[in-house]
């Protein structure tokens, strides 16, 4: 399977219908997880805050984690040290626990697993990883989930738009930084990863409104500028925050291309710009000459890392 | 007073004795704040989680917020319109509110207030912001307190170490890109805002181990990475994490350059890992011709968002 087939998958997985048990004691939800399956519990926190969700991004389990904490570890492999070592510490601390992952230990701790195919990249399998949290919670009614895959179908249909913008960057060798404009502040970050993992180049993101209290600062009088390729993510909806994008082209004498996000419901919305990042991160990788399934270096850094410990 | 006259008094803020009242039925905590306000709910939350502590950085309020939760609204100014906006609709839910502030709107609404000290730069008065969130939750013991004085003392006294740092960036004309081991993410962050702010340059910024998910796939194969300038803060105790990035380096062909911070408490080496970086940056400043205080740009976005919405 070549990396656009991976891609096409993506719309599937959203009727994906494996759910776990949220009880109605729950104070709290932690989610850990790490790259790939980490940036699902970034997406899920932007669109469902019904109760609080703290993110887990390393070895660490919060102090106020206890039986009424809904604590989700979130692997692919099932395998990755930081959140099995989380997971671990918060079974201690008695939280009610939830494992989504295709096998590996994390199969074997928690009180419920949520098992999902195996034999993608972790980055591919956004949507098994996702729709449970979505499903679990009652964060979206079901033709959201509809509208999302007719909106991802499109996507996977033409992404010519998707492969002009790698094209751009590809010619200018630029630094891609993306901006989202809620709720595509995660998303965002998934393009960064994205340019990282299938495109092999350096990528940061960031979010307005809060560029302006930084940012743009640097953005008048940096060097360098004309080496980045600023991205703009907008919906139409939010204009309190998207005045900014253009006020703030204005007196720093930058241009953000603007990525305009269309569909009804935040969840089709959010899976669309999840899915635009996919196809510009694969045009660039082709044009590139880069294999986007290739994470080779992070293996061998999971293996020294496995040997230190030996 | 310039600018290195208001890094001298950051010592002197940790003296800072108002505290607010926290109920004990409180579920959770929300921190609302933006730029140089906001950077300290980010670095509180990395030192304290004995409850859930959720950061806003945009004009939203979560779903979740009731009677039970502490909302704390940060703003130097008093009228950051996206805190006074997330303050608003806290209030109409219910929640029991704090601000902390030098003035402005924001003394005007909520239940509890800190007032602290006119006349610095919001990214100057981080002490004054965050010994009240430190005292109030018992964050920390008072010895603490003393130790980190004397280490902000120590870096004010001598920061040849970070001239050098900010000579290597300016002769190179480097992006910075700062990675924080726990528990320096948030401080890793802070540097990235002080050098756009101080130093007007890009500057990004992440943590380990997130990095070795993503960023280590584009740092091996990228173009365009003798133009970055990679820093790693460490301190030695947290080996798990630290041992990455050497073998990240090893792998990768990239030198990061490492930030030794010293100290007993973590309180102390926060406090010491933001202060080298405000040095750094205010170096680099210098040496740009440019000045720290300068923060024109995002005077003049204010002005003209106030006049898009009258």
């Amino acid at each position: 399977m070549d990396f656009v087939d991976e891609l096409r998958l993506l719309k599937d997985q959203l009727a994906f219908e494996h759910k776990f048990s949220v009880p109605k004691e729950t104070k709290n939800v932690v989610i850990a997880g790490m790259g790939g399956s980490g940036i699902v519990g970034k997406i899920f926190a932007e669109l469902y805050s019904a109760l609080p969700v703290y993110l887990v991004d390393d070895y660490s389990t919060p102090g106020f984690v206890n039986k009424n904490t809904m604590y989700i570890a979130i692997s692919y492999s099932g395998n990755t040290e930081e959140t099995v070592t989380s997971l671990a510490a918060a079974m201690k601390k008695g939280a009610n626990t939830v494992a989504i992952t295709s096998g590996g230990k994390l199969l074997d701790m928690p009180h419920q697993r949520v098992v999902i195919p195996k034999g993608l990249q972790p980055r591919s399998a956004l949507g098994y990883m996702l729709t449970p949290l979505l499903k679990s919670f009652n964060a979206a009614p079901r033709h959201e989930f509809q509208e999302a895959y007719a909106a991802l179908a499109r996507i996977d249909a033409n992404h010519s738009e998707e492969e002009r913008i790698a094209r751009e960057i590809h010619e200018g060798e630029k630094i891609p930084v993306i901006y989202g404009v809620p709720p595509y502040k995660a998303v965002a970050y998934r393009w960064k990863t994205q340019f990282n993992e299938n495109s092999k180049i350096l990528a940061y993101s960031g979010s307005f409104p809060e560029i302006n209290h930084n940012d743009t600062m640097a953005l008048k009088g940096t060097y360098r500028k004309g080496e980045f390729y600023f991205i703009a993510l907008v919906d139409g909806r939010n204009m309190a925050v998207e005045r900014r994008i253009g006020i703030t082209e204005a007196i720093t004498d930058i241009k953000f291309r603007r990525i305009k996000i269309e569909g009804q419901s935040a969840l089709a919305r959010v899976m669309a710009a999840v899915h635009i990042g996919d196809y510009i991160t694969y045009h660039l990788a082709r044009m590139r000459g880069k294999d986007p399934l290739d994470v080779s270096v992070i293996e061998e850094l999971k293996e020294r890392l496995q040997a230190a410990r030996e």
